[in-house]
């Protein structure tokens, strides 16, 4: 019997040399002779036989070892992106185009129009398309934006946008493709002084390339703008799920926006633009220390351009002055002069150990712009009749060294449904989020909140229950998806903290309003029930008194203010 | 004032031309005039003035585009992957690593044994190190198996598997790599004649390429097998999400497995496999054509080495006779000696059309393989002391074309805690799922069947509560999972649907067991109740009769067994 032995590091894993399990090893190498002598290991020598009945050794598995796609991986596993049914797809492609369309423009600081058709062709056949208003796209550009994904300008910013992950527009294509064999169509222009160019296009889904089939300048009559438009399978359906849905959302979280919409069928809509002041422009900025881990630290110093530790420290993150540059060094151990790319694994550690011991100003909060309590708390009387309306802006706070800011609103009472969970609206960067609300950390924070110490109802772990409307925004630099379809938010801890604070903010005040309108009840109760003696009283005294009915009469009226004065 | 117009096909979007709102297009070009006048649009002469102050255009845009390596982008979104903190990065370390052990051993048809190994280093810091005695990887292909993502021998065959998609172990390496900045290590060997190749390596996450830092020939007291090793920052707990519980669970789903576990503190843990048989092989399939869309048709024909489209239909997919073939090609109206390559948009929405409307019979079932009714029943009665246990294995059934089956088994009453919602054991090709329980298309399936008809309470729209273990099992040639960490099934409709006839056929059996349970405790309520004036009534015959005490006791004796026959 052959004893298992580790080749490498063998003190440091002694359990396997079988501690508190002497019959490891032989247990291990007898089973493994039982199956040699049964056949059920595959040898050399067996190996021809073993690939006819499907056995497959090492080398046949190396055979089929092959490289996959992006664009392969997403085709296959589409519902990631948003495209597992078509009801849903029909959203997430217009979702998509419009999110790109409101970041150009923001980008470019246009105050943005964008007009949305979306046209049934059959039964299960639509022609989705969205225009912007925005700076347009250079032709050079064009095939890949469209047409690759993990493509983008977006990736590689600290900076608040809607798109992060130069997939969606792409991936809208390629279900088009996939499901209608048809190209997508873009149409952009950067200015009145040039031609448009126009554009047709595929996704070679094996190499994750744009395949351009058609190109032309075309006559545009529009000075400057980009338009899209992709034919898919889909369904068409309105409610809170639908591509309507969405729009009216999106305009509520921008209301410097003016969209039109053509839905497939009725009317057109159009939501004009509440305010000609585009939200402030978010800056980019460089990574936190805090959130750097000891590999990106290493790779950072690898490609920096500065000459040494110190430079390198103040230049590739943000609040390192040199005030903090000099004292992480000293903690660190390490001189000013160090190159940067000395910067190995022991010199990393004992940096990153210097950063978690040091304290260094939060990062800057202009990356990141709030919706504003003002315009959360109008959205929410724009979409109900309530009693009582309040929102919350949190100031910005931190996870995994990236920015990020929770604002809550919230609606209570009036036209709400009184027996109903409440409904929840959410928001990231934005954008409205209308699938997989169970799997999204602002589900998880409404439910983990404690609402019947504000005076609202709540079976155990849930939603509460009454005449609640619930709006939640998270604006950040980096929102945490729990997919590439950009519907839930991760569990992260510091994020469901700042969103519970922001809530139960709304809660107290809540609270305040639901126990206020108690008391007042209460005592209107009081109140009506000694008006109703108040007669009886007078009758009694006249009775009594031999009073007039005039006497009586004033008997009462002072009786009245009485109460009035008591009260007051 | 200027009109705005559809350069291209003009007539086929006529809402754009405003119809039903006339002042469309006006308004439109009102507002951009205004916002030009503003200074809110970017011009070209401004271009300069803009770019300082931080407003981009679409040349500034273009400079920003950049491609995104698939490995830059999960570095970004590791809580995609299951690394988004350190207790969950523990875990998915360690699954990652035993499901291809698991695979490997499948495929070579070798009864799996295998080691896992997790070591403390400091208080944040573990190493990680997983054995199996599988077939071995060969020496080229290790390098891009552990240090490249999208890479593997599973994706693009439709056969079931543990892993599908060759992102997850690469992903523990590049998650360990960027908190500690020490490479993956690798020793493999396959077979006995042959030395064992020694590996270290990184993941470049610019390229996504692997990068080796050290490789070697190494003498190996191991006949054949794998072993990876990986440091990263992690966390170690005991509990519902934990190493332990998920090792635990994969030796229930599998118990041709043995296992030995040593866990960071305490004595090794040591599973032996139960059962010496492996797991029928599952079968490797083409894709059916009632799963195919007009883009994946055209692919594939693109690509066939078919001669005729017949053939085409024959060789690529599977359920394609001779007979059906030709039925296909009538009703489509194509010649059966058209060639592949010239089936073209409107060719390929013919046959797709065909293929609706013929009756094709489902996919082989022989690609995915069940647990068992039996061993997912002693699962449940190893894991929990109930009254009653049972199980069900459903038929195979088909989404999206893909061929998949269902599997549920529930435990009732015992030491079950009575009043807590049921637990839910979740399984996807005999891995066990821990996290994301509640975006899971099992709950929601647990969630949505009503248990009230068979007797167990529920609150509306939750899980069942009381004393009930309830486990589901999906196996299928691809799961299709809510992300890349794969923890959770997405809400397909023809999943959900298996599922709930699964956890109904349960909840029949189990009503039946608690109407007997009900009727029995009835009976002998009744019986007790008899039982307990028997005596009173011989003391009340002695009196009356003058009975001895034997006789007394003997009319008692005669009176309980009259009653014993009465419930016969």
């Amino acid at each position: 019997m052959r004893k298992l032995q580790c080749a490498k590091d063998e003190a440091s894993l002694a359990p396997w040399a079988g501690r508190g399990n002497p019959h490891f090893h032989e247990t291990f190498c007898r089973i493994t002779a039982i199956n040699v002598k049964r056949g059920l290991v595959g040898t050399d020598e067996r190996r021809d036989v073993m690939a006819e009945t499907g056995v497959l050794t090492a080398h046949d598995l190396a055979k089929r070892q092959r490289e996959i796609s992006v664009a392969e991986f997403f085709t296959k596993n589409r519902h990631l992106l948003g495209f597992d049914n078509p009801k849903r797809a029909l959203l997430s492609a217009v979702k998509e185009a419009v999110d790109n369309s409101l970041d150009a423009c923001e980008e470019a600081r246009i105050l943005p129009t964008v007009e949305v058709a979306v046209r049934q062709l059959a039964e299960d056949r639509f022609v989705i398309k969205v225009r912007d208003n925005g700076p347009g796209i250079l032709k050079s550009q064009v095939p890949r934006i469209f047409g690759k994904l993990l493509y983008g300008s977006k990736f590689h910013r600290l900076r608040m946008a809607r798109g992060q992950q130069g997939i969606g527009i792409s991936a809208a294509g390629m279900y088009g493709q996939l499901t209608t064999a048809k190209p997508t169509t873009v149409i952009s222009r950067c200015s009145a002084s040039k031609p448009a160019y126009k554009c047709q296009l595929f996704i070679d889904s094996r190499t994750n390339e744009p395949k351009v089939v058609a190109e032309e300048e075309i006559q545009w009559d529009i000075e400057r703008g980009t338009e899209v438009e992709i034919e898919l399978l889909a369904r068409y359906q309105k409610g809170r799920q639908s591509v309507d849905e969405y729009l009216y959302e999106t305009f509520l979280a921008n209301p410097h926006l003016t969209l039109r919409y053509q839905p497939p069928e009725g009317e057109p809509v159009s939501y004009e633009r509440i305010t000609e002041k585009l939200p402030a422009q978010p800056k980019e900025i460089r990574p936190h220390p805090y959130g750097v881990e000891l590999g990106a630290l290493l790779e950072i110093a690898e490609r920096t351009k500065a000459r040494n530790v110190k430079t390198f420290l103040m230049t590739e993150f943000c609040r390192v002055s040199e005030r903090v540059a000099t004292e992480l060094l000293q903690k660190a151990g390490l001189p000013d002069t160090l190159r940067p790319s000395r910067l190995k694994r022991p010199e990393g550690e004992k940096l990153i150990e210097a950063i978690a011991q040091t304290k260094i100003m939060a990062p800057p909060s202009d990356c990141i712009v709030p919706i504003g309590e003002q315009y959360l708390q109008s959205t929410l009387e724009s979409l109900v009749k309530a009693d009582f309306y309040t929102a919350v802006t949190r100031s910005p706070s931190v996870y995994r060294g990236n920015p990020f800011l929770v604002e809550a609103a919230l609606a209570y009472g009036g036209e709400l449904p009184l027996d109903e969970p409440a409904r929840v609206l959410r928001f990231a960067n934005r954008v409205p989020l209308l699938y997989q609300q169970s799997a999204c950390a602002i589900t998880r924070s409404i439910a983990t909140t404690v609402w019947k110490s504000y005076g609202v109802q709540q079976p155990g772990g849930s939603l509460p229950v009454g005449p609640l409307l619930i709006a939640v925004h998270i604006a950040s630099v980096w929102v945490p998806f729990t997919s590439e379809s950009k519907e839930a938010i991760a569990h992260y801890d510091e994020i469901i903290k700042e969103m519970k604070l922001a809530l139960q903010e709304c809660g107290r005040r809540l609270g305040r309003h639901i126990r206020k309108g108690r008391r007042e009840a209460e005592a209107q109760r009081k109140r009506s029930y000694i008006e109703k003696y108040i007669p009886h009283i007078g009758i009694a005294l006249r009775e009594l008194l031999d009073l007039s009915e005039e006497q009586e009469r004033r008997v009462c009226t002072r009786l009245g203010e009485l109460l009035e004065r008591s009260r007051s």
